[in-house]
């Protein structure tokens, strides 16, 4: 077993409305960043897990984003595993 | 003035209490992945603006994490800019 750090990106749909990301670029346009065009706003996470290979703790983390972390009717995800002896 | 792309990651600072990641590593033992030994919940935003060059689209973007987007005292933010013909 060894560490890997995994790096989870959930972001809400391209087709879907996105009422904090809206929240965020009506503020931004009243605190004087008229430039913002568009704001979307999602989660970033980091996991520390324990797998015997990479590939494992990609999988248990795909596993943890459809069971968990990401709602699968308006989010998507992207995961980075970092760790394991291959890289930083 | 050219369109930009800019992602920023917004993560709770390492030497504080983070009680969302707390939150999700706590379920996702409880869920069946005792492998996970922390968890950490930050935000991440992508920002379409326009600006005159990249450097000005990084300067603004670094005036938004500073008045709105990020917590002086308990996050730390890292931006990426893509766009301006340079980039994807």
């Amino acid at each position: 077993m060894a560490p890997f750090r995994i790096e989870v990106r959930v972001m809400p749909r391209a087709a879907l409305l996105d009422p904090q990301g809206q929240a965020v670029e009506h503020a931004l346009h009243a605190l004087g960043f008229p430039e913002v065009r568009q704001a979307r706003v999602g989660k970033h996470l980091v996991l520390e897990v324990e797998a015997p290979t990479r590939e494992d703790a990609a999988a248990r983390a795909r596993a943890m984003c459809d069971r968990l972390l990401a709602n699968p009717v308006t989010e998507d995800y992207l995961l980075a595993v970092d760790g394991g002896g291959k890289g930083a």
